[in-house]
């Protein structure tokens, strides 16, 4: 509009006021002078008169150029709950070809915008994982150059609200995920635009990323990921992330339905501890009023503790804090636990069994309900499909003794594996999978050694714990145990490993007023997600992560 | 077993011994003194053969007190996962007068214990909610005096192992929430004991609360919330709450089966924060490597920012910290947030509405599913049933100025009405309980004044805003509004506020690259539970309550 404004018209009042502009003539005039002027008169009437008929041609112009579109197009006003005319408003994956000739209206992100001539402009309109074309057509009373000029002008990823009639689409159009119908637009207003530069288009950031190399950190990736994540907000619009997120929401549904029906009761604990709990070295400190206060590692002992109130199976999701200055793929500094706990009738491997039987139960899901979500993801980050053993013979066991077996017939030398370290676990994964083709499998009995001091050792051989990690592609995503449930065995257990009993009064208390066997283990949310679908840094599977570098955004 | 070594009986080999005490005779007897020893020889012999036979009885009779049930009682080694019978284990509210004569295998604990004379003893056995009248009798070849009076000892709250036959009781039994059986034990071994005095029994701990009076902390209470908070572990374990807390688990439950139902993504969203959020004085302060961090008050800004990001509808369920030295009934450092925030098409009124069907599929569901766990609180905790308004004309909403209207002609004076206090806030409720019949309804319009930055002002008064609470029995219970999602305006009212727009600059950069109108609020999880049950205090509906005076348990 500040164009067609610019365009500068002569107009009927301009000319008179140019002809009045002759003032100073002398008082008595000469015959020849009076031919003079008359000469100069006639020529003045002409020139006035070509003048009116210029203006009458360009009022007749400038009236075919009045903008009958005004009230089709433009920013409407802050919306501020003005007004509820409770229009019915659809979703883009709703659309379809049975629809043909129906009015619609929408709100939506322009993910891109091209004009074709100054006649049509073609818009890419997105809503989360969707997106469709809509296209603008001058055309009489309806759509106005100037709309078809401030449509193609529309900065990408502004917010719009389109009203179009839905048409079958002559073929299939591949740029868009709703690709049978296109939508012919007959108003579009501005909701909310940008007030910055784009830090990179959401159609940068969804592109492929390149095959992943053996070195870490080798980035041949378009948008670099501290890119992504300094700027979140645009990074998590891309139909990748939306599905990513959206499986996050799955895994903590299913989680939570499987336990609800096993007789789980969800808890809330505190994530504000009196004491440094576990173990003191990598815990948060928090100015607490006149004193201080430590961030809960996980919630380790108030589902121990709720246990011995009787809860008898308890599991909670919740934020755990780790103050650990690791800069790797899989740590963050705040993470989500799903973590269970459940008193045991007999043996722990009824936690373990429970704990096989929820994975399953989150592995068969993601495959038949969000397949859509994983394929989206596949397109950016190429993936072998996540495998695991259906069938009798269930889910792979090993003791950690056969998982040092199998590395050491593979060459690790034998004295390097007191523990596995997180090499070797890889390794272990790609063995795995070559020898019994699943990406998922159990350790049964590591040592006590590498386990916390409230893990029950195994009856018969003391080195050894009743404790259990679980994988996926060959990175660890559970770890669990029996506990110890007897208070003087526990005591004797924190002495050996160097805690002073009195400092966690308050959980050893707890079983000295009685407490059932039990068991359980703590799920890290965003490995399981990332691992499930091969995205190679943890901080991809975080809204917001944290890490010892990263506080913001 | 002490009592009967004790009794004092002569024994055969005693006898002898005594008859041998008469070494002293003379030599050479005379025919008196034979006839006199023939005489004394007959009476040993008759003495002896007495003391034999007596011996004999004897024997017999101790033979009958070998300990024939030691198989039957006693304390299990500690559970270290030694064995897996796989044996069916039952739960007590699946016992019933049907299964007359079954064997069944319990895991429970003793909540009473009482011996009648020496051969039968009552135990009461408790699991969670619900406790069975258990009852041991001696019987020749199956219970032994000595099992009866090992079971007499238990000490309360240990945990048992329980073997017995279902029978139909011959009538109810009261003290028993399962009072149509009785269990005839056989076999009763102890699975964990104390190794500390009970600080107050689970029974006492369960007793009814006096009515709650106006003066807030007068205690009649036989327990101490204190003592209780102490000790919150056996406190955890009364029937009340174990009730409560799965009323507890059901709100967050219904949550999420009511917004998953509307389309909403569940996130999880950082509480450690690079900067002091909403407002620097309450908030707590966190070392964070070689920096500082700060604890999330809420997930406000990292919702709004997931809704720029275009997750369109979301909801958290997570912990928020409150640096805030209050010590009230209702105030804690850290509770449970139930969060959401959604985009708008037209007028915040679509999620005010939406919030509202959310507490009334939570009200009613509560009402439909959970009777039995309302009615065991309610028998510690009397209260008027919650009360909500169903039917055509809806959910009670009056505007801020209508409240205060009500106030005033209630004797409030006006002046003091610029804001609702706790106090008028509480008589509000009853005014409205009084005129509505309703402990629940919305209040609408709140002045811009007593609102955040954050809050969009009203389209037609700037004084007021397009935001609301949501109150139970004269308690707030949600607060929510629609959002500015208009960059400039934001940082304009961010310095209206004192806040520089520079110290929230990750925040604003998401309004600047586009964001729907949308609006939200939030909820304190123990609150909608406090005020639900009338448990009066909201440490009682959080699992280890913190606040400025408590870290432990």
């Amino acid at each position: 509009m500040a164009d067609s404004e610019a365009i500068q018209n002569p107009t009927a009042e301009q000319q008179p006021a140019a002809a009045e502009g002759a003032p100073e003539a002398p008082k008595v005039p000469s015959k020849n002078e009076l031919k003079k002027r008359a000469k100069e008169e006639e020529k003045a009437r002409k020139a006035a008169e070509k003048a009116a008929r210029q203006a009458e041609l360009e009022a007749q112009k400038a009236a075919a150029e009045v903008d009958y579109a005004k009230e089709f197009y433009g920013t409407l006003p802050l919306n501020q709950s003005q007004s509820r005319p409770r229009r019915e408003r659809v979703q883009i994956a709703s659309l379809n070809p049975n629809m043909d000739g129906q009015t619609v209206l929408l709100r939506a992100r322009v993910q891109t915008s091209r004009a074709q001539g100054s006649k049509m402009v073609f818009l890419n309109l997105r809503q989360r994982t969707d997106s469709v074309q809509a296209l603008l057509t001058v055309a009489p009373e309806k759509v106005s150059k100037q709309m078809a000029k401030w449509a193609a002008g529309l900065q990408i990823e502004s917010i719009v609200l389109a009203e179009g009639v839905v048409k079958k689409a002559p073929e299939f159009i591949k740029s868009a995920t709703v690709g049978d119908v296109e939508l012919h637009l007959t108003k579009l207003h501005l909701i909310s635009g940008l007030e910055t530069i784009l830090p990179f288009t959401v159609d940068d950031a969804n592109r492929p990323e390149p095959a992943e190399t053996e070195a870490e950190d080798v980035q041949f990736k378009r948008v670099l990921l501290d890119t992504r994540l300094n700027n979140r907000v645009v990074d998590l619009r891309t139909q990748t992330n939306q599905a990513v997120f959206r499986l996050q929401h799955a895994i903590g549904h299913l989680f939570r339905e499987y336990l609800d029906g096993k007789g789980f009761t969800e808890i809330h604990s505190p994530k504000l501890q009196g004491a440094a709990t576990e173990s003191g070295a990598s815990v948060f400190q928090v100015s607490y009023f006149k004193g201080k206060a430590f961030l809960a590692q996980s919630p380790q002992l108030a589902k121990q503790m709720a246990i011995a109130a009787d809860f008898e199976r308890v599991y909670e999701i919740g934020p755990v804090f780790r103050a650990e200055d690791s800069n790797t793929h899989r740590h963050m500094t705040e993470f989500i636990g799903l973590d269970l706990e459940m008193a045991i009738e007999e043996h722990y491997h009824e936690v373990m069994e429970l704990l096989d039987g929820l994975f399953l139960h989150m592995f068969r899901s993601l495959k038949e309900k969000y397949s859509k979500e994983i394929e989206t993801v596949r397109k950016q980050f190429p993936a072998d499909e996540f495998k695991w053993r259906e069938g009798p013979e269930g889910t792979l066991k090993l003791s950690f003794k056969e998982a040092v077996d199998l590395l050491v017939e593979d060459g690790v030398p034998r004295e390097d594996l007191d523990d596995i370290d997180t090499t070797n676990e890889k390794r272990l994964g790609r063995i795995v999978r070559a020898k019994y083709d699943t990406d998922y499998f159990i350790i049964d009995k590591f040592p006590m050694a590498l386990r916390p001091f409230y893990t029950m050792p195994d009856p018969e051989d003391p080195t050894l714990s009743n404790s259990y990690d679980f994988f996926m592609r060959g990175e660890e995503i559970l770890s669990g145990a029996q506990r110890i449930h007897d208070a003087k065995l526990l005591a004797e257990q924190m002495r050996g490993k160097g805690i002073d009993p009195a400092s966690m009064s308050s959980y050893l208390d707890a079983f000295k007023l009685g407490c059932p066997p039990h068991g359980g283990g703590g799920i890290g949310l965003e490995r399981v997600l990332m691992l499930f679908l091969k995205l190679n840094n943890i901080r991809r599977a975080s809204l917001f992560p944290r890490d010892p570098k990263r506080l913001e955004p």
